[in-house]
């Protein structure tokens, strides 16, 4: 299994709020952006689960902030799949500063896979590869 | 043709940016916010008119910034229909300070009439109540 | 001590997503709106805490959805002081629809008193009274 | 003088809105990022110029929408001077898909120079760099 690349995203002024640093609910975004990175270097680009008629939405999500951020900086996420019942996955994230030295915030979110109607589906049977792509990624996610 | 009420909207801690006032999109959102209200207002919900299969979608936006908004102010936004060719219209926006001294900026959207393939519509054939109401307000726009 | 209303949202066009539903980040900022008002019921506008040189950051938050809100509903959301050491506090969201009968989600934020240096002050201190709330606040959250 | 390269957006899911499109208030943000960007490229990055007390707030802002762009899609905009008065300068955008075939947007905003009290400031005196550079910027955007 091939290595996932952390995410970087550079800060934009739009992003910072009046105590002048990036305001908390944006980090929420940049998970999403980690993650939809991650699927996509994994070869399961989030447009083509959604082409499938396949939803897969926030189940939870949360974010633990250390060390504000602040425009014009760039940042590193680090996404990991650190949980997969077969039916929900865990996804954990790590955003460091650019060059590895300062860990700004930890955080997590918790997905399952619907069908348009919003109903619950079987990846296992719509989408296998995904499946045990999901299964490996957990294990290694688990054992760091 | 009932008279409608200026729309107001309480200035939100995420809405401001590292200048220490509301960032400039933010203004963009407010006139859709005000223009959702104003449709409200006139019995035409934007929820009625998407539940028929009918877009209105924004084909320009522009705003002017006069002064700066600031964290927990309360501002108050007229919109008024100022054209209407029969496929297009277009609203403009005043953005007044709550108690009506102080113009903080103004714009303007126009828009036109989709059906869910993205392709034009005639509105006076789907929806003809909207089209008659845009025409009367158009004249009252044009009037004041 | 007065009860506290709950803060009432109309959700907005802006904050659907793809999902033809609310993204989950704008809960994030919807319990940032319902902590304001929360403060501002409480007679503690956040406007007047920063102008005493005072920052209230969020150390922490988090969201359980339960059920997704569309364009055009009316949302309440009834904060809570869960916690409060002295130093951090914690606050409580139960996101329900207008009706009171659907709980879409649930939330919590954690937070400190910073000065402009972004360095830990005594609340105690600086704003007695408000220490005062937050103990007393938290009892009463703490025993329903 | 150099020549500034465009500027590359990879659209997020936030982004977008029910209409499955991305919502018409993030073309604004895309032409800050876009901005932003360009005054990097030509060595003033905006985290200097606030460095030294100036402010560059919006004093107008515009789009016209041509075609609507969706989630995944990685889209390029070129910014350009077009007008230089010495106290006021105005930059252009241009939003093209990936492959540079479509031109899904066009747009305008235009700037002034404050200090930290929001008066306005000479730009010629305190960045004599600066005014040189949209001096020259602006006689090549308005050659093209």
């Amino acid at each position: 299994m091939e290595v996932i690349k952390p995410y970087f995203h550079k800060v934009q002024y739009y992003e910072t709020d009046a105590m002048e640093v990036v305001h908390h609910s944006d980090y929420i975004r940049w998970f999403e952006e980690a993650r939809m990175d991650f699927l996509e270097q994994a070869h399961f680009p989030y447009q083509e689960i959604e082409a499938q008629g396949i939803l897969v939405p926030v189940l939870e999500a949360s974010c633990k902030y250390r060390q504000a951020v602040r425009f014009g900086e760039i940042i590193q996420i680090e996404a990991m799949i650190t949980k997969f019942t077969g039916v929900k996955f865990m996804v954990s994230y790590q955003v460091y500063d650019e060059k590895h030295e300062v860990l700004h915030a930890t955080g997590n979110t918790a997905h399952c896979f619907l069908n348009q109607d919003f109903a619950p589906i079987s990846i296992k049977r719509h989408m296998p590869e995904l499946y045990e792509f999901l299964m490996e990624s957990c294990k290694k996610g688990a054992a760091q």
